[in-house]
């Protein structure tokens, strides 16, 4: 990405491994995630270019001395932040806090995007797949790396439990899993917002059990007529924008949880008596430490169980990424997956 | 309260019993709430007079016809709200959103610093107290309407458990017995952060292990010195002021919660990805269901265990009310005792 609304295909030399706790990934399958719109909508030139991509699957080519639990022609999946898995925060389940790790987005000439990535702390990063896992599946595990785990990350934070009543924000992609993941969750009802027909269709496979198209004042006032005026327990924020957290501040019951996982477009919001404090809101949630729940949700994905890669409504391969970027923001695809 | 700094006492007709759920209370104890001294220095004269006041124990004078636990004579304190105690929200412990109750402010003709006080919702509000309880026990007991239970709450919508490290901000009443609350609910490491030293010398006889008396980026530094370069799990907020939410948000952990009691002087502060969103911060608190806790603290202040009314060093009579808002707001006194 060279800078807002301007992404190119080019051939670049390969990447190698460097540190001896890297691995090489030759990546199988990527994606390009809605939160990749948001520098495609305001990248400052000047700030490009830069590889784009924090999703993928791939099969280890070369890994450093130091690698100890992955070897050549394994099959792994790679959560969107790379962590040591050793530190007190990945101890924790916070690998995005680790305190070596980072995000993609930190390592300008390394992305999911392309035919190969280095991978650092690679033992810590790295979740490997069973070789002989059905290739159609292949949807299904890439959401492991980002959109699945982030939206269960959502109902995690957001402490979703059985009988919970939940509404959700958004109806991408980690909106649509956040869905998915209150329902595993045990969540009793599930209102969905969102005005995209083909998505809350597939968001009522998911487990929504209502869906509110509208936005605003008008989209508050019919959650609220459906939950005899209070709102839910549960707010699931999977945009990021300042009007779905004042939509999340109108529709969450008190006492209730505003669990955030779209990355805010915004420093200040109103966080005072009338919003957050008089009714003992509670504000949660941050960047997803998928790592942490890709052995949780893996059974569930291999055996059929669940399948949150319905998701991807489009295949193509890496010459047509910028088009797949067109197609996202122009919501004529809610997610894209890439076959380099 | 007339205006901004402008308190008088007043002879004025005695409050009466109006709706059948209503007791009438006579003060036998009432206080001056850190939280008073916001309106005694923003009030608008516009807005006076108004009673002050929503903190006591008294005795049942007079019952409306459908109260049904309580009759003349009863020995009762009165948390800082009333609420129907049946409604779905003081079912769940949640008395401050009680769906037909409020705060003492809406009543601009009922306070706590007068002789006598209809109170509202009788049966849900007040709890009885041993009318043979040692006198010596008053300002403890007394402590259970608002500081100490707004203490404990802030501790328990923290999370704090036993092995927590907190961080408490503030030295008034509100953070002594947060730091009092802590350390009942396990809390290994308490840092107190507040400069006034008999206040925090006090603290450390409530349990903090650790003084801050800097503040602002110093404050901040220190207290990351102390825990590893981190800051604690739990954050304690029981000022108000947006530079406590700020220090709040420097020395809370990552996957940390910073639990609010202060009422916020604010609207709109930091939540973005620098301040609460990258780290996976938690945002809690609200105003505290101080009636949720009466019950079960009220045991070990009974049998000394603990002694939360050490927080009043000084006892005033009605008339000189004034000079008690006086005292409090020069720091004078930590937290004044009124004895009609």
């Amino acid at each position: 990405m060279y800078g807002a609304g301007d992404v190119r295909v080019e051939d670049v030399p390969d990447s190698v491994v460097k540190e001896s706790t890297d691995a090489l990934v030759r990546v199988t399958a990527s994606c390009i995630c809605g939160s990749d719109l948001h520098p495609y909508h305001s990248m400052p030139s000047d700030e490009g270019p830069v590889y784009m991509g924090h999703e993928f699957i791939g099969v280890v080519e070369d890994t450093g001395s130091d690698v100890s639990t992955l070897a050549k022609g394994d099959l792994v999946v790679a959560p969107f932040a790379y962590s040591d898995g050793t530190c007190q925060f990945c101890r924790a389940g916070l690998q995005t806090s680790c305190e070596h790790g980072g995000f993609w987005d930190g390592l300008p000439t390394e992305g999911g995007q392309t035919e190969a990535v280095r991978v650092p702390l690679a033992d810590g990063t790295l979740v490997k797949l069973p070789t002989d896992a059905d290739p159609a599946l292949l949807p299904s595990l890439l959401t492991l790396s980002d959109v699945y785990g982030t939206g269960y990350h959502a109902a995690k934070a957001g402490n979703v439990t059985p009988g919970s009543t939940v509404t959700v924000i958004g109806d991408g992609a980690v909106g649509l899993l956040a869905v998915l993941s209150a329902r595993q969750l045990g969540a009793e009802r599930i209102i969905l917002m969102g005005r995209h027909e083909s998505r809350t269709d597939l968001g009522r496979d998911f487990g929504a059990t209502d869906v509110v198209a509208e936005r605003g004042e008008e989209g508050i006032t019919r959650v609220r007529d459906l939950t005899g005026g209070f709102g839910t327990e549960v707010v699931l924020e999977a945009v990021g924008h300042m009007p779905a957290y004042e939509q999340a501040i109108g529709v969450v019951r008190p006492g209730g949880t505003i669990s955030r996982v779209g990355v805010p477009q915004y420093d200040d919001a109103p966080v005072g008596f009338a919003s957050l404090f008089g009714g003992n809101i509670r504000l949660a949630g941050g960047p997803a430490p998928t790592r942490a729940y890709i052995e949780e949700l893996l059974p569930a994905v291999l055996d059929g169980t669940v399948d949150p890669g319905r998701v991807f409504d489009r295949t193509i391969g890496l010459d047509e990424v910028p088009d797949g970027y067109r197609a996202m923001d122009d919501r004529e695809a809610l997610k894209v997956l890439v076959t380099p």
